[in-house]
């Protein structure tokens, strides 16, 4: 009969209903039991992109989610704890500086990340550039460094959130990714799951995001807004740009070195700048509104958390990162100013030259992506480098030349100054 | 990259574009090859059910389904062929008593059928209720019956259109069944892979029927009688009343023994009012506008068909039907009228007799059904039986009977007559 049942679930959502509590318990669990087939939760995962879900049945189907797995006790770590989910963009490192910067400050962050796929990298992928890092811990370990550090990046363990591990999977091959209940549910099962005490949203708005326009954007960040209140977690959103990439360094290993910059008291302004505005939203998120995380930025010992962060994973941080073979520099052909870099295209660029991957078991390259030499703003002279492209093989830099080409403009004035924070939802 | 191009399939149609008639060739070939997985197909047919599909969309994509497999050259007959389809109904013995009759007015009638499931019974179903009758033919088999004979009633091989077989399979679990588009196209692709020359549909309408409102039905219709047209088969339709099951009797071995009656000159109105209807336009379609079919019913030529095309296939046209160790006689508690006998709710009632399968695999019983004592219209007397539930099982009878006391009503009045044939599309 469950077949029979899966049936009816389905119909109700692709007829315009509202699915019941009890349809949603069941067939979260009967899917991830295996007793639901993949087909059917895709035709259902297809009605519910285009027919939509309620605000209770978003609800219910997280904490079904939720239900699937273990959820995390961190009661032990003395200190409040506060994450930091980004739904994901171009040159997007911030995780890698700001995890440690607000340890520094005094919350504990515990940061389960994923890896990239398609024109969007991934925060293990480029920790994985590190000599040694490891990404798996186990739950006691994951704790332990949260309690001892007070940051840590880490790899999802397969007991957290099960059926969003196999539905994600299952949307990533069916077109089903857009739909907002389903990206909200996913984030906010496993970072209720993770159990944090407060969390911030970067939902992405722009060319490299998946929400292109600023109302989808608001309406995922209410959206999650909304369950982590319902579960418990304080949980605000800040609606950034995305239509540019952040900082200069689009890859794996080359936004590791970044990131250092940033935590060394350098890096690119904008890099700096969300970093700092996402650390005073966490801080206040976790209870510690007076902490100024500019200091603990400039004074080192935000680059001392990331040390004994990495090293706590088995990483070296003194390690030099490996340098491409083929390098590719793109020179102006005329004078004027950076009108634009678009992100969605400098993403796929870097995807061809081997920073990102096609299906999930492909390799990443640790060196090979897209240094911006100017960004949108920027006054140039013809000859000057643009961007150079970085690749370990020379057949993989004519593709990415010509997405790389489409991304960049430059015009006669500079563009009209575009603010990096549009929104904050809460 | 195979995955890719399917999500690049699915996201056209899921955004509510048109496919490219590359895109179907490539999705409907792949898919039959398991390139495409279920659980992209699903995905697809739910965003077709819930977007559409244009035209010339359906008339590729029913291409693309003949295409997958072989086509039958029906050449050797020397009569003209002429085929017919029901979209299913309850009660719906029709296939029975009109191939042979069509075929003793001189046409040459190529039926591929099918099971039932759910509410509507199959021909095959019913006609394998015959000891020794067999549903398997070689298509050489196939050919030779309808050039000696005149009259075949078989399973559809495997060669033909394996890509509905079995899509039709994967839309069956995933609440997809009920789209036009590929509703139309899986009709199609096998009429015109079976090759026959002209095509007559009998799309039902009603609560018995997959199209409960005659708008639906209509379009249904005109998309059929299309796609015959364009691919050289003449093809009409009639849109006809499924509100009310047809006839008396509802299951298996009792609709063929109805059936017999009708070949015998009897039976129930309706049943040989529809007979006729479909047998006129069968012959009108075939260039056979002047032979009367009800001449061929009352002289026993269509018996005398109907013997020799069941004996052809193994059966025994003279083997008496099983009877059901389980009768349960319900009487009308007031006098008055038949206003309605719900044909879906009497449907269901026959399901749970053990006269239809819920999933593919199941077997059907030979004498469970439900026999109609009294249709609308009929006045009754408290006392009078209106109708006998029938089974193997006594334990299948509550349910049945709580199924058929919500199908049928008596009132002080005689219902307002409507008519069988609503109306012809071509």
């Amino acid at each position: 009969m469950s077949g029979f049942a899966a049936v009816d679930v389905i119909r109700v959502k692709r007829d315009g209903g509202v699915l019941s509590d009890g349809q949603i318990d069941w067939v979260v669990d009967a899917y991830t039991r295996g007793v639901v087939a993949d087909e059917q939760m895709s035709a259902l995962a297809m009605a519910i992109l285009l027919n939509g879900m309620t605000g209770p049945e978003i609800a219910r189907w997280t904490a079904a989610m939720i239900a699937s797995g273990e959820r995390l006790d961190l009661s032990s770590v003395a200190r409040p704890t506060v994450d930091k989910h980004s739904t994901g963009g171009v040159g997007d490192k911030i995780t890698l500086p700001l995890t440690p910067l607000v340890a520094a400050c005094g919350a504990a962050v515990p940061q389960l990340s994923g890896r990239g796929l398609g024109h969007t990298g991934g925060t293990l992928d480029k920790l994985e550039s590190i000599p040694g890092w490891r990404a798996a811990l186990s739950n006691e370990e994951f704790t332990a460094q949260l309690r001892d550090i007070g940051a840590v990046i880490c790899a999802a363990g397969s007991g957290l959130a099960p059926a969003d591990r196999k539905l994600y999977a299952l949307r990533d091959v069916t077109g089903t990714v857009e739909a907002i209940p389903l990206i909200a549910s996913s984030i906010m099962s496993k970072k209720i799951a993770e159990g944090t005490g407060a969390l911030v949203l970067d939902v992405k708005v722009g060319s490299g995001a998946f929400m292109k326009s600023v109302d989808d954007a608001r309406e995922l960040a209410r959206t999650m807004v909304e369950l982590g209140g319902a579960h418990g977690v304080k949980t605000v959103a800040l609606l950034t740009d995305m239509s540019t990439p952040l900082g200069r360094a689009i890859g794996n290993g080359i936004e590791v070195t970044e990131s250092v910059e940033v935590l060394a008291g350098g890096g690119p302004a904008d890099v700096v700048e969300l970093t700092l505005a996402l650390a005073r939203e966490m801080l206040d998120a976790a209870g510690l509104p007076d902490v100024d995380p500019a200091a603990a930025l400039a004074d080192g010992r935000a680059m001392d958390v990331w040390r004994s962060m990495i090293r706590a994973q088995g990483g070296d941080p003194d390690a030099p990162m490996p340098e491409a073979t083929e390098v590719e520099v793109v020179r102006a052909d005329t004078d004027g100013h950076v009108a634009a870099v678009d992100a969605y295209a400098m993403g796929v660029a870097a995807w061809r030259l081997g920073a990102g991957r096609a299906r999930k078991e492909d390799p990443v390259s640790v060196p090979a992506g897209v240094l911006l030499h100017k960004r949108p703003g920027d006054p140039v002279r013809a000859g000057d480098p643009l961007y150079e492209l970085r690749a370990e093989r020379s057949e993989l830099i004519p593709a990415a030349l010509a997405e790389a080409a489409r991304a960049v403009t430059v015009a006669a004035r500079p563009p009209a100054a575009a603010p990096l924070v549009i929104e904050r939802v809460e």
